[in-house]
């Protein structure tokens, strides 16, 4: 049996799911999102992400990080956010000594709803069929739900040809620069 | 007196830079980069920037931290990767309770160099005579002890007008679904 944590990153709300995975078998135990202060400034939206990703992992000790990929963005402006928010996320995984698995939009799509080109409403749908819930989940928690689903599948199947390698956490090397 | 830290972030080299400031002088204490690891996956790459950030702070105590503000970005491809890379940047300073501020790339230039259209080799230059080095420093940690240098300049200036307002770090609410 694995814990399984998926996280939806954003600079407004940041959704996560926990789920635990065993066999083909996978069991609900919570998601929420984090949702930053309107009035806070960028750093600090930041520094909230983290601390809420890090209190999650605190509280329920999962033992695998999942997270989407992504490949294309609306525009250079929305990158720029999504990607400060997403790069703080990943490191809060890191820095608890998670492994970290990246999954494409289109492959979390397929694996819970059967194709690509699903929409967020199939995903939300799918999402509570799957988990046996008796509401839907909030979108973002929903997103973040598929995608520790989507791992707790690729982990089963990679299982069965050797396992999975987890990524090591290694130190930066800070080069002083004489004068 | 105070010690400003400067960072000029990048998902392969992050250039620090740290100068004293005390009424319009400015005195270099350190500069060099954080260069990750290129065999690194994007994760351990950020982790490297966090982990490289962190110790610096808490080597040198510095007790502001400036960054480039980014509008603009040649693709959303290279702005998602600059997004990573500074987002865990500014993470690492408000973590270490370091209030941060930001400054637009033209701003630091016309700053450091006396126009915001000032070429890479102008600012390096400039660094170079402000602070009185012996050689040139490399590339990124030059950007970064502009930045530096330019906080340094605006907290003067804002000083006599009554003060810089830091940020102050707050948590983030995290928001659980009910099932």
């Amino acid at each position: 049996m694995a814990l399984i944590l998926g996280i939806d990153p954003g600079s407004r709300i940041t959704g996560y799911g926990i789920v635990s995975a065993s066999g083909t078998r996978q069991e609900y135990i919570t998601s929420g999102c984090i949702r930053t202060a309107s009035s806070s400034t960028l750093p600090d939206r930041l520094a909230e992400i983290f601390a809420g990703v890090s209190s999650i992992i605190l509280e329920f000790s999962p033992e695998e990080f999942a997270i989407e990929q992504i490949f294309m963005a609306r525009s250079a402006q929305s990158a720029l956010k999504l990607g400060h928010a997403r790069g703080v996320a990943i490191v809060a995984g890191v820095n608890a000594g998670l492994p970290v698995f990246e999954y494409e939009a289109r492959k979390v799509k397929q694996a819970v709803v059967g194709t690509g080109a699903a929409s967020k409403d199939q995903v939300q749908h799918m999402v509570q069929v799957l988990l046996g819930l008796k509401a839907s989940p909030q979108s973002d928690a929903a997103d973040a739900l598929a995608i520790a689903l989507t791992h707790a599948q690729t982990r089963h199947n990679l299982g069965k040809l050797g396992g999975l390698s987890p990524r090591s956490f290694s130190r930066g090397r800070i080069k002083e620069v004489d004068q």
